[in-house]
């Protein structure tokens, strides 16, 4: 729902009054209101979950997503202030590495009615913690998570898919401890597998693990394999991973690198590997591949004079 | 069968005698005589398909398959030229590509009764082709075949996997013709997709996927990746493409580069679009690179101290 102004003020109203959306009155994990910012392919994608399992949706997001949220039974706000208003239990920031300090610093966290249960699901963990962590009053509780899949690998339902978090900020007082706890149940709700971690062990296995997966299909996709009438099952299975991986988009591959400060290592350590294949692969032949390399540089120099 | 001696003679001659080993009479596909020249895993893998289809094996090999050849009803020979004197229809050469030329080396084909058809099954194509048209006489009809698939990827049947041909050198004779005709109907007769093109066109494109195929398990392997609490279904794939290549013996993967003459073409695309991928996601990192480059350096350097 596109509204804008009043309209908006009233819906938020609306919104947290809903009978079934207050869950400070419930001891089972129960229906939470939750906002979300940023609501694009990874956004709809949890709110689909989301709207499923009965929980009240908000959304806000620099672009127009009014039709889509209208569709999913999701309050869109085109307004951040009047998102902020509204009586949420969790706000959930979906928005790309490269814009989370931007929408932090777009939010009034002032008008954010106190306390609020605030979550990440970011692809690299210690950077939003430390923005969390510098913007957010102690009246804010802190919820840095990833769910280690996405609209492709998560396809066919949840069950069995990791889901990380850290408990970063969590105050002890019994309601915002089960808002919490409430949060997370959705994703056991659905079958993940719970890994809770912190936010640096996560990034020191996210960077050995994800950020090598998606170097190797960037390689692919520069490589620009192709298929063939003769592919074993092997060579498919790195066509996939290309065609995975080129979904992604670039910026999410560049926060991978530039905001996990694990990355730039295994970066070296592929070069490392690389350099240890080719010497195997080598050894007396190295006078060959020099000719052929001259002759492969000169070749392209060539092509793009 | 570990026979020896007067009795390989005898053996031989019982072999050539079967009556339902002769294909000289009948006009549908019907049992071959197949001798395999080497019978190490990938041979046992190929026999196993053909005697359940009803064809007379036997089998030489440098080392002793006396017992697995005994379990699989198939007549194994310890001496070369008694293996030769057997009449086959079809002489299937199984060895590395590594030990290829060294074991045409020792077959005496003067005492190979002829016409006969000889086939290869390596990973690369012109290499056998031109080693079979500088050792065999006319004739001798010859069949370069690449099964792209093996133990692994073929473990549950071969249906849909491809099979590549090349007809280097087969006699227009009818009897000739047809018995190259009915070893590729075993094939057929498996469900593979044959794929008939030249031995240069199999190379040319063998380089750009099973090598790199074969590149990037290596790659993965040096690199040590581990499975992790949280990995994705990419980095699983990885996972399984390293421990796939790692069951292949390394001479496998230095045949696919020394005796593939567009392998070398293929790794330096490889290195190009590495590059490519970093000067993308480095851009004005290149001194923090750097810094991280002089670090990591000294750091090997201090471990191999």
């Amino acid at each position: 729902m596109h509204a804008s102004g009043s309209l908006e003020t009233l819906m938020a109203a609306s919104l947290s009054s809903s009978p079934n959306s207050s869950s400070s009155s419930c001891s089972s994990p129960c229906s939470l209101r939750i906002g979300i910012v940023g609501f694009g392919a990874f956004g709809q994608f949890i709110a689909k979950t989301l709207v499923k399992q009965g929980h009240s949706l908000s959304a806000y997001s620099r672009s127009d997503y009014s039709l889509i949220c209208s569709q999913m039974g999701i309050t869109y706000f085109r307004e951040i202030d009047q998102f902020c208003m509204v009586e949420h239990d969790v706000i959930l920031i979906s928005t790309s590495i490269l814009s989370f300090g931007d929408m932090l610093n777009l939010i009034p966290f002032h008008c954010i009615p106190k306390p609020m249960l605030m979550v990440d699901v970011l692809s690299v963990k210690e950077f939003p913690r430390d923005h969390f962590l510098q913007v957010l009053s102690q009246e804010f509780d802190i919820l840095c998570t990833h769910p280690m899949f996405g609209p492709e690998s998560g396809r066919n339902g949840w069950s069995g898919l990791p889901f990380m978090f850290d408990k970063v900020r969590i105050s002890k007082d019994d309601h915002r401890s089960k808002i919490c706890d409430d949060f997370l149940h959705i994703f056991k709700l659905e079958g993940c597998r719970m890994v809770e971690m912190s936010c640096e062990e996560h990034d020191q296995l996210a960077a050995q693990t994800q950020f090598i997966t998606h170097t190797m299909g960037r390689i692919l996709s520069e490589l620009d394999i192709k298929p063939t009438p003769v592919d074993t099952k092997g060579f498919q299975s790195l066509l996939a991973l290309r065609d995975n991986t080129m979904k992604d988009s670039f910026d999410l591959y560049s926060g991978l690198f530039n905001h996990n400060r694990f990355a730039i290592q295994e970066w070296l350590r592929l070069e490392h590997a690389i350099e240890a294949v080719k010497t195997k692969l080598l050894k007396d032949k190295d006078h060959a591949l020099d000719a052929v390399t001259t002759k492969f540089l000169r070749d392209k120099k060539h092509e793009s004079n």
